[in-house]
């Protein structure tokens, strides 16, 4: 039990929590990684995965997307142990479709870096490449129904990101006159 | 555990487990609606508290809402009994200023009946009227960290829908001529 | 000018309106049920283009839909007329990557029928088959800036709306009992 | 007429833009200030307004915050000038309660710092306190429907900064050990 007077905040462990459950769920940031390259690189030829990694760092050190990502284990790992309230474990089990939370939470990521990124995080939910494959493979046993559309808000955050920063190098190279 | 091969969506079960668990964390569909009343009253004379438990009722008969109302009761009593990973329990179990995923569920639920209810979610989580108080006390050892949010979503989505309705009573008593 | 002590909201002509500027900006509704059997025809093999245009149907007749249609459009149509302020009126008229505010408007309207309605708008989005192709044709001298990001999420609304009530079929069929 | 073929994102002009437009309007980055000390002082005793001011010049500096100013500012101007199509016209001039795109583009500002500052956002919409009283009062002629939400939106998005600031700035006085 947790003893509220002596609550306060740490970041840090928040910060380590988020790694450390990604991490046992199989999620690496390098994974993340590729698929931000997977949506950017046809837009940026000298992109590089290492730039991408750079990105999905940022995202993950923001506040917002470490809560969701914790919340959004924390149900998955509770399904998979059949702990939840029935209907809710059964949604949740089972993906199902008309059940939004999961992607409610993912949304929350995506609107840190702004509404560009949505459009990244459909593509890549719909054609699921690389570790979003993996995640929705049901033959592990492991539940998934958060964690794949938390890491693909991850990637189109990061990529979100990029294009911000692309813009930024570009005009810098310009010197960016006003007129 | 869940049988997946067996897995079809019982929406009965959802409404039905939507009001059970409101009534175990003590939100009567009544509390709900004099939340309603105390948002509206100033602006239509003649609302009832039973114009907007009507109100109240069909916010609550929609899936997306269902959905919500279970994640967060979930969260909430897991929080309780001290269930959760750290430190996401602590954040949950004292209503972390900085945690938004009661929030982000909380708007999923104002966005049903469009952005005009955002206001006044934000007012009466400010002032916290009748059951927000009351969801909002400590002595009682309840955590509601998700649910107040919850309940006060529902309330600003339904005043939300009595001012659409309002409004169709208004343009049809007029006969609301094209020009 | 507009006399705002004779202001009378007339929902009638809100939805007339939304008709008109979509039919003038050469978009038809069944140009969007189109849109919506794409992206559910595999899952419904007895889904009809009809059944989708009924759903399409049901979107557009919702006033926060309304809104944001003709506020998109407005903004399309005042860019091609080279009438905004700079540098507003190059970001709209070139479609600007890190212009997110048609991106915004439309997911006002996929809220409406729930979050599960984002995968597939950011999914169209990415392959713009159908109307949603020849919205993004700048060889017409068309802005439609807004319109593209619109239609797609009517869209996806549309299909999100489809996917309830084919549950809705589902549990009725079974007499979808409570255990 | 834009030359598309010559379109360049020049980010200074757009900062450059918003700045231009926000005083032209009345909205000094001061009067935004106090409105963020108004939410934040009995939280923080020791806040000044200059911090404010510090933290609204950060969120003032974000790209998505500027797209919105500047088309919210857009659709009021020429709501103002009688030039929008008609019942678009009609409903932004007359701040009509069930349009709620100016909602929309006030959220896009505030989800850039988090959930955390939508209940701030309600709040300060339903008292209105200083700048905000001044953009509602009709009797100027000025026509202010979508700048009111969207200074309160920033106001809103600068107190959520603080939050995240003052509690690192405790951590990082407590030297926040891991454990």
């Amino acid at each position: 039990m947790t003893d509220e007077h002596l609550y306060s905040l740490n970041s840090k462990k928040v910060e380590a929590a988020t790694d450390e459950w990604l991490a046992k769920r199989g999620v690496t940031r390098e994974a993340i990684a590729e698929l931000v390259f997977f949506l950017q690189k046809d837009y940026y030829p000298d992109l590089s995965v290492e730039e991408c990694l750079g990105s999905v760092n940022a995202v993950l050190s923001k506040r917002e997307v470490q809560n969701a990502v914790l919340t959004g284990i924390q149900l998955d790992v509770l399904a998979e142990e059949g702990k939840l309230i029935s209907p809710l474990q059964e949604m949740i089990y089972n993906d199902e479709g008309l059940y939004g939370c999961d992607e409610i939470l993912a949304f929350s990521i995506i609107n840190v870096y702004g509404s560009i990124g949505f459009t990244n995080f459909g593509y890549i939910d719909k054609v699921k490449p690389g570790i979003l494959e993996k995640l929705n493979d049901r033959t592990d046993k492991e539940i998934h129904t958060f964690l794949d559309d938390i890491v693909g808000a991850v990637a189109a955050s990061a990529a979100s990101r990029i294009a911000h920063r692309k813009q930024a190098e570009r005009e810098s190279n310009m010197n960016a006159p006003i007129d």
